[in-house]
C-alpha cells in the first residue's frame, strides 16, 4: 500500500485531517480542506509560502532590554481551494445520511490526494462527485485541483479565488498565535480568458505574493464558465450538465524569489500541463521511492507510517535558502511558520541521508541569516559572535518568553552541529569554507561570552537546555555537552581549512578568518574550553546531569494529575520550574548526539532515571527516548516509543495535529528506523552502525548519502551491506572496523543487545 | 529650618521639583506643577487619590498558566491646579528675564507649600505674585491653593477645573507604564454659585470620583467672578484690579470611602474654612514634631533632611484599609501607583514607631486583600494558602515580569513579618487575632507548598529574592531565612493565641483556625521547617551566600562601563543572570530583618563581600548597606550611605526623581538614623538598642511607640532614656538587659564600636 486512507468522514476530525492530507512540496503548503466546504465544524483552511513572513508588533506586559519587539508570522495566503458545487441549483455538502462510498486518500506513489463520494441530492437523485490535488514537487510554483462530476442533471460549479484571508489565532494557546490575524493586503484582482489572478501584499514587509488559475473545463456536452470579479475575490462559474471535470492549475509565486511575481504567476499557469505534471509527479517518486525509499517487511503498519513521514518531509521542508522546515512544516499555523531547532537536530540528519540538496539548502538559510544572529548577539550584550533566533523565519528573534526562549543557546551548537555532520558525510570542504566555518565559529564565539573558568572547568550558566520544564539553569549536561563538541569544530576546521591540501580552500579559509578576526588564540580559548568543559555528574547516582541543582529538588508531586496535560497549560511556570519534572529528552539527547562523551553504563543509568520523570509534553520526546532505548539494546522500550512516534500525528495522540504536523516528530520517528533499530551515527572517525532488529520485523532497510554516493543497508538474519561508491570505505560495525570494496554487497553478522554494549 | 527651599527655577529641574514640593496627605497627593503653565519643559501635573484603580489589559508576547491578565493602574485624576494668570491681558509664564525674587518652599511647621516672584510684564510693570497650596492632615479630603497678587493693573485669573486628563506613558522605561493613558472617563461637570465641580469615573472598574472647588475671591476693589462650564473643563473667570487673593478650597472624595462622591464634595467644599484648615494643619504638626521629630544637633543639612523623610511620610503614607503607600507614594506615575514590599520592610518599621494608627491601617489592608492571596495561590497551582501580589493596588497580581515579581514569594514573608514586628511592639493579641494571624498563617502555609525536605535540611527552590539582578534561584538566603522566621512565628502564635489569658481571644483563635483548617500537624510541620530550614553558607569564605549557585557564577566584569547604569536600563536580564552582580542588599538585608540567625563575622565578612558587587541601582539598598555598616561598627562607611540616601531624592541621584519620590528610601534614611545609628531592633526578647554616633552630630534624638506609651531616646555624650509608660519595662542596650522605671530619665553610656561587637 502506498497510500494515507480515510474511508469516513466527520466534521470533528475534518481540522486534523486538513492537516494530514495537506498537499506541499517544500515551496508551497495547501491544507486540505474540502474545495466543496463544510456543513459544519471549524477549519483553518491554509495556504503558505515558505519563507514568506510578515511582521508584527510584540508587546511585553513588562518590556526589558533585549526582549524583542517585532515578530515574524508566517502569512495564510490566498485561497484557492473553494469549489463550491450546485447539482439543479442545491449545495453540494456533507450531512449525515446525503452521502455513501467516501473514501480519502493520500497516494505516496502518484504524490496526489484524492477524495471521492457518492452524493444524493433531496430529489434523491444521485451523483458521484471526486477530487484530486496535487502538488508538483518538479515544478514548486504549480499546484492543481480537480473537480469531476457525474450528475444526471445540472451541474453549477463556482471556483473562488478568495483574498479575505486572515491567520488563525487563539489567545489562551501559547503554542499558537495570539492575535493580527490580517497579514495580507489585496493588491490586485481579476481574470482575464482561462485565468483568474490575485496578488497581495504582506501588511508590514511589503512582500508581494501572487496566485494565477488556470481553468479548464471537460464535459461532454457544452457548457458555460465566466468569471466575476468581486471586492475580495474572483469567481469562476462553470455550468455543465451530466459530467463535468474541471482541472485548477494554480501557480504560487512571491517576491522573495521573484521580480514581478504576479507576471510570472500568469505565465506559469499558462504554461502549464496537467497531465505532464502528473507525469512528472509520478516519475519524480517512482526515483524518490527506489533510490531512499525506506522498507519494513513485517509490520504494514510501520511500513506505511515510515512511507507517511517520508513523504511528509518531501511536502514541507524547504528547497532553497529562503525557506526552511517550521514546526508544523507548511501543514499549518501552529507556532507561526517559525523556525526552530528542531530542523538541525531532528530534520537535518535525515534529509541528509536522503534529500541531499535539500540538506545544503536549509544549511545555507542559516548562512543567508547569519548576519541577523551577529546583531542579536551585540542587543544581548555580548561582545562579538552570533546567537541565532530560537525561532524565526526571517532571522530576527520572535521568542516572547526568553526563559524558554533566547535563554536557549544551544541552538547556536544545533545549527553548528548539523554543519559539522554535513561535513562527516559529504567531505565538502568548500560548502564548508564557503558557508559553514562562518556560522560555526561566529555561534562558537559565543560560548567565551557566556562561560568561563571555574574550580579548572569550563561552566556556563543561566542557560535553558532543549527542555522547557527547567529553565535558566547553571551547567545545562545538554548545552554543555554540546558547546564542548561545538568548541572542538571549530577549532579543528580552523586549523584544517587553513592548511588544506587545496590552494583554493586555503586561500578562502585565510580571507574568512581575516575577516572576521578570528586568530590562533581566541581558537587556542575555544579548544581550551572544550577540553576543560564542564559535564555534570552525580557519582552517586552514576549519571549526567540535567543541570547543576536538578538532583536537589522534589521529584513532581502531581503526576495523577493526567488530564492536566500538557503541563504547560495547566502550571505556572514557577511550579513548573520547581520540580524534577521534564517535558521533553535533554540529557539523553545528548548522549544520543555525542555518545561518546558518556560510558555506555552512566548512558543507561541515565535514560532509566531521566524516562521516570518526563512527561513527554512535547512532540520531541518519545523518538529519542525510542532511539536511546535500542541503544542500550531495550528493543521493547525502542519499539513501544516507535510506536508512539508513528502514532502522534496518525492518531492524533497530543491532540493538536488540527494546528499542523509536528515535522520533528515525523523525522524522528525516521531517525528511529535508522539510527534507532539502525545504530547509524556519523562521527569523526566516520560511519558507525549498531543494528537490531525489532522482533516483528523481518527486514529493514535505508540508505544514507555518504560522500558523494549510497551506502545501502538491508537487515534481516545478517546485514547486507552494499556501497555504491567509487572508492573503497571503512566504517564501523558495532565497534568493529569493516572495510567495504565498491559494489560489493557484503554480510555481517546481526547481534543482538548484550553483544553490542 | 524647617523646610525644603529652592530659589531658582530651571524648566530642566521642573519635573523633579513637581515630585520634591507635591502636598498631601495620605489620601491625596497634588504634585507641584506650576498653577500659572509653564512657558518650557515637561510636567506630570498628575493629582492621586490613594487606592484608586483602573483596570488594564495585560498582555504578554507569549502567554502562560497564571500571568496576569489585567493589572490595576493608578488613575491621574481631575487637574485642579490651573489658574494662569493675566495682567493688562498678558499672560504670566516663567520665562527668563521676565521674573526675580523667585522662592519655592515647603514649609514642615506650617504643613504649607509656598511659591513667589517678582514677575515684569512686557510693558515693564512689576507684579508680586505668590502662590500657597496645602492638603489637610486633619480633614484629608481638602486642599487649598491660595493665589496672590500685587499689580498696579488688570489682573485677570482663569482658575480651571481640567477632566482632559490622561496618565504619563513611556514605553523604553520599565518602571514606567507603558500604555493605556486614559484611565477616567468624565461623568458630570458643572458649577454654581461659589462652586466648580466635576466627577470621572474609572473606565473600568467603575468607581467614581470628584471634587469640589469653592472660590473665595478678597480684593480690595470690587471683582468679578463667572464659571464657564466648556466640553471637558470648568473655567472659572475673575476679574480684579491692584490686589487680588483667590482661595480655592477643593474637596476630593471617592466611591470607594462615599456612597455619593459628588454630593458629598460639595459639601465639604461648601463647608471648609481656609483660616480654619490653617491652624488645624499647624496646631496638628505642631503636635507631630513634639511627639515625633526626630533631633539631630551638629548637621543642619542631616536635620533638614530628616525632617523632609518624615514629612514626606505624612504625605504619602495610606490613612486606611482601602490604601497603602505607593511605591512612589503620591508624588508622582512610577511603578503606577503599585503597593510592593516597600510598605512592609521599609516604611511600616517607621510607622510603627511614629505614626502608629497608620501602621494599623496599614496592616488591615493586608488583611483586606488576603482573599485576592488566596485565591492567586491557586492560580499559581498550590493546594492551599496565600500568595501575596508582588506589586497591587487592589490585591491582584500586577507583575508583568514574573521572575522578577511573582518569583518574589518573601513577600509573603515580609508582610507578616510586619504583623509580628507590630505585635512584639504593641502587644496588641486582639489587632492580632482578628487580622494578624490569619494573614500569617496562610502566607505561612506557601513556605510548604513551595519548600521541601532535602537531606535533613528544608529548602526552597525556584524563586527570586529581593535583589532582581538574580532571579529564579534556589535557596536564596534572604527568602529562607525570612521564611524561617515566619514559620516559627506562625508556629508559636498558634498557641499562644490559643491558650491566650482572655477567653475572649482564645475563642477567636479557635474559631479562627477551625475556619481556615488549620491543625497541629500542619503547624508541626511549619515547625519543622522553620527549625531545619537551610541557610546557604560558604565556609570558606564565612558568608551566608546569595543563593546555591552564586559564587560559581564570575563576577561582572562591566563595571568599567558607569555610564550603563542602572544595569537592568542597559543589559538583557540573562546577561545580568549570569554573572555576581547585585541590585540591591539581599543577604545584607536579611542580617538587619533577622540578625540572630548568624554570627557577627558573618554577617561583618558578607557586608563586605556583597558591597563589593552591589550596583545599588535600586533604591532600597544604600540605606541597608549603610545600616548594617553600623552594626558592624563603621561609622564612616554608615554614614557615607546615609548622606547617599539622603541625596538620593534631594539631589536626584537616581535621575528619575522626576517619576516620583522613592518612599522606601525616604523611609529607609529615617530608620538609617533610630535603625543604623541608633541600633534599635525589635525582637522576640524585648526591645534592642546599641546607639553610636557619627562623629559631626553632637546629640540625636528619636522616640518610640512602645507597648502603648513612648520611649524616648537621646543620645549624646552619653545616652539618656525616658520610658513614658506606666510600669517598667526591661530593655537590651547594647547586650544587656537593663530596667527604666516609667517617667524617669535615665542615662547610660555611649559606647563606641569595638565594645559593641
Amino acid at each position: 500500500m502506498w497510500h494515507l486512507k480515510r474511508q469516513s468522514y466527520s466534521p470533528d476530525t475534518q481540522m486534523i485531517e486538513e492537516s494530514l492530507f495537506m498537499v506541499g512540496n517544500g515551496y508551497l503548503g495547501i491544507r486540505g480542506a474540502f474545495e466543496e466546504g463544510y456543513a459544519f465544524g471549524d477549519s483553518v483552511r491554509g495556504t503558505y509560502i515558505n519563507g514568506l513572513y510578515d511582521r508584527v508588533p510584540m508587546v511585553h506586559a513588562e518590556h526589558a532590554v533585549g526582549f524583542p519587539t517585532i515578530q515574524d508570522k508566517q502569512p495564510r495566503i490566498v485561497d484557492t481551494q473553494i469549489c463550491e458545487i450546485y447539482l439543479d441549483g442545491e449545495r453540494v455538502l456533507l450531512e449525515s445520511g446525503r452521502y455513501a462510498d467516501y473514501e480519502r486518500t493520500m497516494d505516496y506513489a502518484l504524490g496526489q490526494s484524492k477524495r471521492h463520494y457518492r452524493y444524493t441530492t433531496s430529489a434523491l437523485k444521485d451523483a458521484w462527485i471526486s477530487f484530486t490535488r496535487m502538488a508538483s514537487f518538479v515544478s514548486p510554483n504549480l499546484a492543481t485541483y480537480v473537480i469531476e462530476i457525474d450528475y444526471d442533471g445540472k451541474i453549477e460549479l463556482v471556483s473562488v479565488i478568495d483574498t479575505d484571508i486572515e491567520n488563525y489565532v487563539n489567545p489562551n494557546d501559547p503554542r499558537l498565535a495570539q492575535g493580527h490575524a490580517k497579514l495580507m493586503t489585496l493588491t490586485s484582482l481579476g481574470a482575464q480568458g482561462s485565468l483568474a489572478f490575485a496578488s497581495m501584499s504582506t501588511k508590514k514587509t511589503g512582500i508581494s505574493q501572487a496566485v494565477a488559475v488556470h481553468h479548464e473545463v471537460y464535459s461532454p456536452k457544452s457548457f458555460e464558465m465566466k468569471h466575476t470579479v468581486r471586492v475580495s475575490r474572483v469567481e469562476t462559474h462553470v455550468q455543465a450538465k451530466e459530467k463535468i471535470r474541471l482541472v485548477k492549475l494554480c501557480a504560487f509565486t512571491d517576491e522573495i524569489r521573484e521580480v514581478d511575481p504576479l507576471e510570472k504567476a500568469k505565465a506559469l499557469a499558462l504554461q502549464g500541463n496537467y497531465e505532464h505534471l502528473l507525469k512528472e509527479q509520478e516519475e519524480f517518486l517512482a526515483r524518490f521511492w527506489k533510490q531512499e525509499g525506506i522498507t519494513i517487511v513485517g509490520s504494514e503498519k510501520d511500513q506505511q507510517a515510515i512511507r507517511f513521514m517520508q513523504y511528509q518531509l518531501l511536502q514541507s521542508v524547504g528547497m532553497d535558502s529562503y525557506s526552511n522546515v517550521a514546526a508544523k512544516g507548511l501543514s499549518g499555523e501552529g507556532y507561526e511558520g517559525h523556525y526552530f531547532w528542531d530542523t538541525e537536530i531532528y530534520i537535518l540528519p535525515v534529509i541528509m541521508m536522503q534529500y541531499p540538496e535539500r540538506a545544503k539548502a536549509l544549511l545555507a538559510y542559516r548562512h543567508r541569516i547569519l548576519e541577523q544572529a551577529k546583531k542579536r548577539a551585540l542587543e544581548l550584550g555580548h561582545r562579538k559572535g552570533a546567537a541565532y533566533a530560537w525561532r524565526t523565519i526571517s532571522g530576527i528573534e520572535c521568542s516572547g518568553y526568553f526563559p524558554a526562549g533566547t535563554a536557549q543557546y544551544h541552538i547556536n551548537a544545533d545549527i553548528a552541529y548539523a554543519f559539522i555532520q554535513h561535513h562527516l558525510l559529504t567531505g565538502d570542504c568548500e560548502f564548508m569554507v564557503e558557508k559553514g566555518f562562518e556560522v560555526i565559529a561566529e555561534t562558537a564565539r559565543i560560548w567565551l561570552e557566556i562561560g568561563h573558568f571555574y574550580e579548572g572547568h569550563y561552566r556556563i550558566h543561566a542557560v535553558t537546555g532543549p527542555d522547557e520544564y527547567t529553565a535558566i539553569v547553571n551547567n545545562n549536561y545538554y548545552t554543555n555537552a554540546l558547546a564542548k563538541y561545538h568548541l572542538y569544530w571549530s577549532a579543528k576546521l580552523y586549523t584544517e581549512l587553513l592548511n588544506h591540501k587545496e590552494a583554493k580552500i586555503q586561500e578562502l579559509a585565510k580571507a574568512l578568518v581575516e575577516s572576521i578576526g578570528l586568530d590562533e588564540s581566541e581558537v587556542a580559548l575555544m579548544f581550551e574550553a572544550s577540553q576543560k568543559m564542564y559535564l555534570p555528574y552525580d557519582e552517586k547516582m552514576g549519571i549526567y546531569l540535567q543541570d547543576d541543582a536538578f538532583l536537589s529538588k522534589p521529584k513532581w508531586p502531581f503526576w495523577d494529575q493526567i488530564e492536566a496535560k500538557p503541563l504547560l497549560l495547566h502550571y505556572h511556570p514557577l511550579t513548573i520550574y520547581r520540580y524534577q519534572v521534564l517535558k521533553q529528552a535533554d540529557a539523553v539527547l545528548a548522549h544520543f548526539l555525542v555518545e561518546d562523551y558518556a560510558d555506555l553504563e552512566s548512558i543507561q543509568k541515565g535514560l532509566d532515571y531521566y524516562e521516570g520523570i518526563t512527561t513527554h509534553d512535547s512532540s520531541l520526546s518519545s523518538c529519542v527516548y525510542g532511539m536511546m532505548s535500542a541503544r542500550v539494546g531495550d528493543l521493547k522500550k525502542a519499539y513501544d516509543f516507535f510506536e508512539e512516534s508513528v502514532e502522534l500525528d496518525l492518531e492524533n495522540t497530543h491532540g493538536n495535529t488540527k494546528d499542523g504536523l509536528h515535522m520533528a516528530n515525523i523525522s524522528g520517528t525516521i531517525l528511529s528506523v535508522t539510527h534507532g533499530f539502525g545504530g547509524l551515527r556519523v562521527k569523526e572517525q566516520g560511519l558507525q552502525l549498531r543494528p537490531q532488529k525489532p522482533e516483528n520485523w523481518s527486514q529493514y532497510s535505508f540508505s544514507v548519502h555518504y560522500l558523494g554516493a549510497q551506502l545501502r543497508i538491508v537487515i534481516s538474519e545478517d546485514i547486507a551491506l552494499l556501497w555504491e561508491g567509487k572508492d573503497q570505505i571503512t566504517l564501523w560495525l558495532y565497534d568493529e572496523q569493516v572495510t567495504l570494496e565498491p559494489n560489493i554487497g557484503t554480510n555481517f553478522k546481526l547481534r543482538g543487545l548484550k553483544d553490542a554494549i
